[in-house]
């Protein structure tokens, strides 16, 4: 008989074949599971098909009164199932208010279970042959949201000096954070790379510089994961086939 | 019939639950695996039996010695058997060559699938209950090696004013590496842990501040993952019994 609890679990970036094999087993035996907007189709077809599936998918304009509402319910399912699912699309602990809602969880006295989640950060360059750091190239990488619940990030300079930055949640404000970017000093010949969908049949890769992207001449489609830094230009040597391969694995088999 | 490859896979940060579906599948069936010092045993165990195991640990003063061997080797085995994998600890393109093998072995036409894993910059904070970022508190965060291939790193002034850094292999400068951050002008108070051995059985956090790892008064045992920020402030109140619970599960039941 499982524990009682509420599991924060990270879905990986969208390819069922990256959840982990924790978070795999616990959503075989989920009773309840509450999701985000950006968990794939994919992912949700792992769940327990018996499980009651809610979804918590913050759309444009209502975020605040929806995740006020997100703890309130964990709780009361607590209350009524042994495994009660937060799933969350990535890492559950990165740019996700998941620390806020292991808190809050805590402070009623709920056990919770953190299981990591693999981030498009990491899973979008991967699979794009895109090294994050590199002997000679890039020495250190920075993952920066480009809008938060604080707006778009105005003090770019702390971060300009970083070899590899990654930029999550960038798209619509690309331009304005480009412009930043050149302000504080990066070139506008520096490549950038802008992976949509990462791990999913659609992914799609978009190529370009800095310079065009504070130009406004880059379309772009959310969720994409910006890649800015030197290191994408060593993606082209190697990159293109691998996402492809993984891609057409898609939709994962079941586990036998 | 599984195509004939080589596979560059993420081992995760210890814990084989923290494997992806992807990359057990893959070990299910590896003919032989090519693995690294930092890849636990746990996860080992998770390797067909029926396959040739080859330790290319790096162990001091031997590094470049072996690593000119490794590609060699993968060229070598892939001309004899189907599914030849390269098994990295955490991520394979982060800080682990796995860019470089990825661009000999295409160079020598070999296909070659990247297969992504949780790397311990991430998992061990969330383990920990420490989030990586927080509102008001940390917008950004930043990943860096404490000693590459390059050396120790010189220049911490282009990444000191990153709100939380993470720093992999830095258990043996971390004197060094302290008192370059605290003369770049991150305080002395601001807390900071190291996690070590994360995901595993005998995973341990030090708690400290960032003037005391200067004044070389915290004992640490490598491998770790060194956070420095003020998020590492967060983790008291929520935390500690997180990872117990992870480990506990440890070493998980093979799947049904």
């Amino acid at each position: 008989m499982a524990e009682r609890k509420v599991y924060l679990v990270g879905a990986g970036p969208g390819d069922p074949e990256l959840l982990t094999l924790r978070a795999w087993r616990i959503l075989q035996r989920a009773e309840v599971v509450l999701y985000d907007r950006l968990v794939s189709a994919e992912v949700l077809a792992c769940v327990n098909p018996r499980a009651l599936l809610v979804d918590v998918g913050k759309h444009e304009g209502q975020q605040c009164e929806v995740q006020r509402q997100i703890v309130p319910l964990l709780i009361a399912y607590h209350a009524q199932y042994t495994t009660v699912v937060r799933l969350k699309s990535g890492d559950p602990m990165v740019f996700a208010r998941g620390a806020e809602e292991l808190e809050e969880l805590a402070a009623a006295g709920v056990s919770v279970e953190v299981v990591p989640g693999i981030s498009s950060s990491f899973a979008g360059p991967a699979l794009a042959g895109i090294p994050l750091t590199y002997r000679g190239v890039a020495r250190h990488f920075t993952i920066v949201t480009g809008h938060g619940r604080d707006g778009v990030l105005q003090d770019w300079r702390a971060i300009a000096g970083v070899d590899t930055l990654i930029i999550l949640m960038g798209v619509k404000a690309r331009v304005e954070i480009a412009q930043a970017l050149r302000r504080a000093g990066r070139p506008a010949a520096e490549p950038c790379a802008f992976l949509e969908r990462v791990s999913t049949p659609t992914e799609r890769r978009v190529f370009a510089t800095l310079g065009d992207v504070a130009a406004g001449r880059v379309e772009v489609e959310a969720p994409a994961v910006w890649v800015q830094g030197e290191v994408v230009a060593l993606a082209a040597s190697n990159g293109l086939c691998l996402g492809a391969q993984a891609a057409a694995a898609l939709p994962g088999a079941r586990l036998a």
